[in-house]
């Protein structure tokens, strides 16, 4: 982005560069009583988590582009020290960018947004669950993607998170894999309006796991989900470890529309999973989930959101800089209001014995996000949670469980 | 500091910077012969250990400044990769520094030194054990300070270490925090006499855990100190677990004086813990403990040490770029002698089945450092430590235990 | 390397530099059927593995340079953030670098090449146990080296690697370390042919434990090696901890000869295990092992491989500008291709019950790599690797086992 620091040669064939994206979140959280049986779970009153301390390194040569960037946060719990990339590109091609090695390969609108320019704290859960099938962070892809100025198409070959082969630790959890997951990733975009006050943004994103990874459970695949904030809690939705899986995908369409100051998105995705037979020779059902948003973002003041062809997404306020935040002369940079209903749906064939009950979340969120600068920002996120009782081996959502969460972030970007 | 790397560009609004804080020790224990009944524990006879490998990196716009510094050393045994620091900054106040984010937030004296500047490799042990209780490295802190040419003060809200709420890893140990440590620093300083041959430095320093973390034992604390020396060495002094607690604090005057080469410093500090009642009911009464140490160091040749103003706290020597090592021209840099003696009485009402019987220990040191150039020096450490029985879990010192330490640091600092 | 960026102070006493050697590799197993009695093991199908991702920082104050390597990579499987190198040096003698601190003292041809430049994706056999003694990464070293054109000699004397004395994580693996490893290497190298067709490399190294670490096995040390690719597979060759062991050591020739755009080399290494008696006072023979491997490259097109004097070994082909892989202008960079054949023997005294049956691996491997300029490469490796039984704890290989893999490496280095 603007203003990060680089170095070129003068002949223009080498430039490397260093960026940030800095995001600590702090807050708690209030009335996540548990009923009767309910272990109390972990949801602090006040801590903090460094949810992203990202610095990207980048190594270019000619069209030949080396990324790395470490990451020094860490999704839920701090303390973890991983890779948010490591890939190599060839941008030789015009608007296109060919890529190999451990990416974010994106699918759905909210994910191609950066992580610096979200409208909330945390994207909806039923994206962070599309996400997790074949793409998300640090995920091994062989790819590329192609933007014009009214469309975009990317599609990858995917494999396994950086990690994923190790016990415990980034992206880490089963240190028995024998062998790793495959799978894939495609997203279509199109803006068939753009003018001055209104942007139309239509598209469509499919992930597939064709072969999960067959571990410790054998091919196996869980599913699960925050409540749409990640401050060390507990979660309270959840598939636990569904075994005999074949493949896992996921589909579904995509829709933003900005007028003036106002951004209005929605998504909604469908997950299937199929199922070979168990041991004894039983065949299972297929299992489908789903789940949707609808988020609605207002510029108060500052430079409105606009429409980032070349990530076929909306991108953040803006600050001119002579609106900084500066007390001398009265300017305030820019300030957002945004809120999202959010559901995901983990319940499948409750009437059979063969089903899975996952439970229900409902997400309402409302939240603020004050940019001093075009390098800084400040949010503050509720959110209201609703969750319908799980069967997982926990104890910590047997009976249903609501509660509220107020959380804070600051951020810088480089 | 002088020396690091920075680019910046040419209208001065942004400043980018890569540091570089390398503290690499060796050396070993000598005689710490285990007594009767008691297990031999971890006293290597020669080892080395990364103390410090953190590379800070600073992004500046206008007055807004990140700070994000990885660790690849580690406190005791090296090998594990975590955080330093990971702060947004506002300067735009006159000699004020408002943070937010994983910070030191400085108390007493010798913490408000940079580890590149110490007398010794290591801070004295109540030092290290104050720092423990809300400050430290990579604390979650909200607040500031300020300095002018004769007084320094900073006041602190503090929350968690960075990876506090993992099981292990960086500043891990409980997995199961349900709620997070809050609690808060204070330090003042002054700077009575400012001549060519004196300095005098008083202060005061407080902090206090509000609510200490609660986690597998309840809110529970535990203060312990290795003898002086971090070589992977097992730890002798030490509460172990003191369940029910309700808070704990800490507070002391800081004095030092330079008369032309010589600094002569010292502090004491008080720790008391509350504890509320048992789950039985039974109500506990507090627990007070104690330390200080006196410390005495010279300049044999090189710039003497010199009073820092901006932390309110004495700095290293110098050394002028024509006195630096250079066997040619016979110039050797820098030389200081450093001795110190230094307790830490971890016992509170011994006589009572509610008493902790943490031990005690006292620790003799010397040492000299060689500064080649400003940019470069080594440490030479002779330790003498004599701990009295306590009663931990552990049979490494159950009927008080002796030994020595020699250990040397290479260090760089950009 | 050239490439790098680098800041310099203008005149000339500063120098600051960030560099990268990224190596991501992907592939699968094919073939590697258990036996009876033998459990399945892990050898993905397909995988990937983030093999070396360094970022070398460099720090210079005139004849002194501070380097810190993060690795973000890692030996089989990735997913734990560690280190490369983090040490001192002194470059005020003349072709002299005297280092201390986590460094990689070279021994072996193979192993004095850079990871960059090597001909197939790994290291034989023989070579990575050799280094494992008392070399390879990370490792405490305090030495010197001296090169000229025609001769090369380096010595250092070693200590623990980097996070040895941890439980798990980089380079760990026994947390009850009471006594760390000391030991040392020693290399020295000629190049008595010199022409623009030929060059001659004869050399000789070795290698000391003269202490194993003490830990939970006592004084103890294994030798095991996976089949020549790290893919996250189960090894099998490995002699499983070996006790009341009192040194440690390796020694063996090194051939190479270039002529023209073919290069040949050939090492053979002997390892000698001393033991002390047991607890029960019986007395060990020593055990002895070893291994050798012949290898040969050709450049079909590009600069072909050359001396480098500085390293006392071999380097990659080069990629001249103008040649550098242009679709527009025909031109495809260089292209080598590389053949080996490698045998590792860790059985001795077979016939006795102290011996020890490690195995016996022989892998034969061909390759090709690919290089589209200077700072980019793809590597394509094929290994069959053909392993008799041994005795380890596990059950992979306890009737002897074969199998094939294809991998392959996208790698940039600046």
């Amino acid at each position: 982005p603007g203003g990060r620091p680089t170095i070129q040669s003068e002949d223009g064939k080498y430039a490397f560069s260093i960026g940030l994206a800095f995001h600590e979140d702090f807050g708690g959280f209030m009335g996540v009583t548990p009923r009767a049986g309910e272990s109390k779970g972990k949801f602090n009153s006040f801590t903090s988590n460094a949810r992203r301390l990202r610095i990207p390194f980048t190594f270019r040569y000619k069209d030949w582009v080396a990324n790395i960037t470490p990451d020094f946060g860490a999704s839920n719990n701090d303390g973890t020290v991983g890779l948010y990339e490591a890939n190599l590109n060839y941008a030789g091609l015009r608007n296109t960018i060919l890529t190999v090695g451990y990416f974010q390969p994106r699918v759905t609108e909210e994910d191609s947004e950066s992580s610096n320019e979200f409208e909330m704290m945390e994207r909806p859960g039923i994206t962070d669950i599309v996400r997790s099938i074949s793409a998300g962070d640090a995920r091994f892809s062989i790819g590329g993607l192609h933007y014009e100025k009214r469309w975009w198409v990317g599609a990858y070959f995917t494999g396994q998170q950086f990690g994923a082969r190790n016990a415990s630790g980034y992206y880490g959890g089963d240190g028995a894999v024998s062998d790793s997951q495959t799978g894939g990733t495609f997203r279509a975009a199109g803006r068939p309006i753009a003018t001055k006050d209104w942007d139309l943004h239509l598209g469509v994103s499919a992930v597939s796991a064709f072969k999960p990874n067959n571990g410790t459970h054998g091919r196996s695949f869980t599913l699960s989900q925050r409540p749409e904030v990640n401050l060390g809690e507990d979660s309270l939705l959840g598939t636990g470890a569904i075994t005999n899986v074949s493949q896992v995908w996921a589909a579904g369409p995509e829709a933003g529309l900005r007028w003036k100051n106002l951004v209005i998105k929605s998504e909604y995705y469908h997950i299937g999973v199929n199922r070979s037979h168990t041991t004894s020779g039983q065949s299972l059902s297929n299992l489908n989930f789903s789940g949707w948003y609808v988020a609605a973002n207002y510029t108060l003041f500052g430079t409105p959101r606009a429409y980032n062809y070349k990530e076929g997404a909306f991108s953040a306020p803006g600050v001119k800089e002579n609106q900084e935040f500066n007390p001398a002369t009265g300017h305030w940079g820019a300030l957002e209001i945004s809120g999202r209903y959010s559901e995901t749906d983990l319940n499948s064939q409750l009437n059979s014995s063969n089903g899975v009950r996952g439970g229900n979340q409902i997400v309402w969120s409302g939240g603020l996000n004050w940019y001093p600068n075009r390098h800084f920002r400040v949010m503050l996120d509720y959110n209201r949670f609703i969750d319908q009782r799980t069967q997982n081996d926990g104890t910590v959502n047997i009976a249903g469980r609501n509660g509220n969460s107020v959380a804070a972030r600051v951020q810088a970007a480089f």
